[in-house]
């Protein structure tokens, strides 16, 4: 049996792919559609970089980040989405931390603070970003102080 | 046998090569004649990512796309050419669309379209480049309108 | 008489000067010194941007903001140190925040906390880089904890 | 009296200004909801370029262009937003051309069509993007044959 | 009386302009093209940048070093040529040093180097591109041992 | 038997590494320490590149290139010090020239040059850039100006 959402616990990876294709035939505009596409049909992680391609264009190297199930899907909509006529790519491994999610009580709301764990401890803590935006749209703080009042919520309850 | 030339229908090939290097002590001028001998030596793409390297260096990330074939030969130019003391590379896989080439009639003169087909549907149109500049060259037309001409010549021949 | 050192409290600088050069014969390896040698004859700051030249050349934009006093200085550095033939300039306005600066004592000893205020009000917090990284170093700590702490105390202390 | 919104007929405007800010000390999270809330706040563009400063530290610029009119409150977003003690601005010319907006039928639905022109002449045709979208989405045909089809509707009624 | 080409002594040129475009609609393989008109109708230079723009899209900002005759026709480029509706400029100053041309024998052939002078001193030596890659093209050299070779005849020389 | 310090002669090495990780929520000052303390504890090499992320962040792409034996190691210092729940990773090859190195007078004292060879013939030649600087430094010289009479000294050594 394959995991399609990776277990919780501390882990090795060995069923990663990065898939990758080169561009310059193709509009930005159209790219910001695409990297929305690639995270519904169930991409890791999508992310571009510019390159200088031959003839003097900038180009965009696209990556992706995926499960080996979500390869075939991924391929579908980079054919028919973008200009290309090949697309690369290779396995990787990748090593995750155990991952916990707490919620605290902020003075407008809670928020979730996702934790990540090496070898039991923890070493990573990060409020959810869409929680703060939300409290700051809502309330009108800057994000910054949003981020700063849970850190210091988040301490003050270890 | 090993095809030097990939066959143009739909296919993986797994005899592709991605290598790479890292230049921090070499100037941009001589990066684009390198560009031009690596293609020239079968290269199948050439590009440049900039990339931010120790001691504050602005550095460039060098990345090559070759068959099996065609690795030891851009060795020695990568060796040659660059400042470089080491060539990295990995083994990928590519997929690749079923490529077909037809001739468009224009009111400049003729174009080719390269097209590419995904279990025998075509996904991707595309004028060459090379033809589409000769056109406005010579006919002092921006170089947008050839390519708007032609999708429009090319989509009523549908 | 003219400010080499802005004033701390809040104002708008015009007397400030941003220099370019844009560079593709030079190594990126020379480039991590000649920005030292900027800071050092008084630059307020030095960065730089990848660019794509002519040619296919992965070119460097060598940009400082100064002061219009420290313009003769800086030149002499670029025609020195770079390959350039050229440098280009244009003025500029900067509006400053009000700078307030205070020791936080933490677990590990003091550091220095860097305060921006809009119209009287604090809109700034920021930790001293060097300090934070001196007390990563000498206890082992993590840069990023180090900060986490900092950001705690800081707030108790409001 | 001033324009906040520029008149349609080709003008040069020169009560524009670009506002500019580096950044080395905040999450590239939050320069995302920046980004909105500046053009939220009447930024006619905002975007970033990737910069090398000191210290081997990876930073970001960002630049914003907008009105005369719009300068204060884009500033007091960049102070409570961003980290940045300091936002440097100067003036500049933009030459604009003639805008007109036209409704095109396609087969699923209308599309707006914006055209600019020089001296009267139409030099500039483009598709909404977000007409665009709308329709891949809700018709599950891929971005590229959506323009595609109204490039060609727009020409034939020429 | 202007010059349109600046005299080759040491001067400050108050009369060039930078030209800017924001670009994310139009593909990378059309911009090397303009690059190449941009030159041909009188740019002094033409560099891209990669910048982040909105909607998550990856863009190319264009920037033109020219005079201020030359404004009009490089106008009338953008336009023809790329999709913007507007193009943003402001002026510049350029401290140029003086500019000398020696030929050079080398076992290949000549070479000419072009001098930097400030206050009347060598400070830059620059062999030509075009010259060094003729002959390593012609001689089965590396450019790099072409450089190589002039810097030390030119040494010799002096 | 693994070697830790790879031998000076022509080899190919497979036992390299590549680590990858994205950021985007951490600032760049952070990645500035990150990259001494990953070099520190054995990196071959530590570079990054500036990415497109989701929702309009820009991010950092970290890359690492290193042996089999250091992959533990930079993994905690990742963990630890950077933001990541996750760090991939995948071999690679490497093709090293022989590496020479010779003492060179010059009139301010002595340089190493690096050599690389490829099949037992020169082709790479490199003055250590911190003996340069530290000429440059205390003698007061353009940097430039020492690589310029080190590459002369060292050709008239030949």
């Amino acid at each position: 049996m394959t995991f399609h959402r990776p277990p919780d616990k501390e882990h090795i990876d060995n069923q990663m792919i990065k898939m990758e294709v080169n561009l310059d035939d193709m509009p930005g505009e159209w790219l910001g559609y695409v990297m929305d596409l690639l995270f519904a049909a169930g991409a890791n992680d999508v992310y571009y970089t510019p390159i200088y391609m031959k003839k003097n264009r900038p180009g965009v190297l696209l990556q992706i980040l995926c499960s080996v199930e979500a390869v075939a899907d991924l391929k579908q909509i980079l054919f028919r989405e973008t200009t290309t006529l090949g697309v690369r790519y290779y396995p990787l491994s990748v090593h995750r931390l155990e991952r916990r999610f707490e919620l605290f009580q902020t003075p407008w709301g809670a928020v979730t603070v996702k934790y990540g764990l090496m070898n039991g401890k923890i070493v990573q803590r990060a409020p959810e970003y869409e929680d703060c935006r939300a409290i700051a749209e809502k309330h009108g703080i800057s994000l910054k102080d949003v981020y700063a009042s849970i850190w210091k919520s988040e301490k003050e309850n270890e």
